[in-house]
C-alpha cells in the first residue's frame, strides 16, 4: 500500500488547491486519505460522492458504466475516477484566492 | 430566442466531437436543441441529466448549488452548466476516432 500512498501524496502536493485525496470503496467508505483528521464532512463527501456515481450509473446504463466525474459546487470541487471496486476522489477548492494552501476550511496534509 | 439558437449552433460547431447541444428545463424537457431529430435517447439525456444534477445538488446540499458538471461513460460526455430555471447540456463523443464528425452514432447538425 506504500505506492497507493505515495501516489495520494503526489496528486496532493501537485496543485494548491487540493484539499485531500480520497481513496473510498463503492459505498463511499474512506479506505485511504490524505486528510490527517477524517472529519465527518469529508465521510459524508465520500459517502455522497459514490451515491451520485452510483445513481448517475443506473440513469445512464445504457452509456456504459461513468469512467469520469468532474463537478464543481461553489464551495469545492470533486474529481471522481471510478473503478471496480475503489473510487479515487480529488476534493479541491473552488475559487477561494483568499485561502493559502493549509488554511482552507477543511484540514489537509 | 435568435441569438441563444446562434450560441448552441457555436457550441455544436466548434469541436468535432459534439453531437449536440441541448437546453433543457428542470426537470430534464428540451426546450432547444441542435439535433434536428430528438430521439428518445436524447430526450432521456435531457432527463437523466436533471435527474443526476438534482440528486447531486441534495446529496452536497451543504456545499452550494452544482454550477459545472462533466461526466465522461465508455460511449458520451456530458458537460453541464445548470442554472435557475434552465441546463446547459454539450454532448460529446467519448473516444471514438473511427466515428467521423456528421456520422456518430446519435445524428448531429
Amino acid at each position: 500500500m506504500n505506492e497507493v500512498e505515495e501516489l495520494l501524496k503526489n496528486i496532493d502536493g501537485q496543485f494548491k488547491d487540493v484539499v485531500g485525496v480520497l481513496i473510498v470503496d463503492r459505498d463511499g467508505i474512506i479506505i485511504k486519505s490524505t486528510i490527517n483528521e477524517v472529519v465527518e464532512t469529508i465521510q459524508n463527501y465520500g459517502m455522497s460522492i459514490a451515491q451520485i456515481v452510483e445513481m448517475s450509473n443506473q440513469a445512464l446504463k445504457e452509456n456504459g458504466e461513468i469512467q469520469f466525474l468532474r463537478m464543481k459546487t461553489k464551495r469545492n470541487e470533486f474529481i471522481v475516477v471510478p473503478d471496480k471496486e475503489f473510487m479515487l476522489i480529488t476534493i479541491l477548492n473552488a475559487n477561494n484566492p483568499s485561502l493559502s494552501h493549509g488554511q482552507h476550511a477543511l484540514s489537509s496534509n
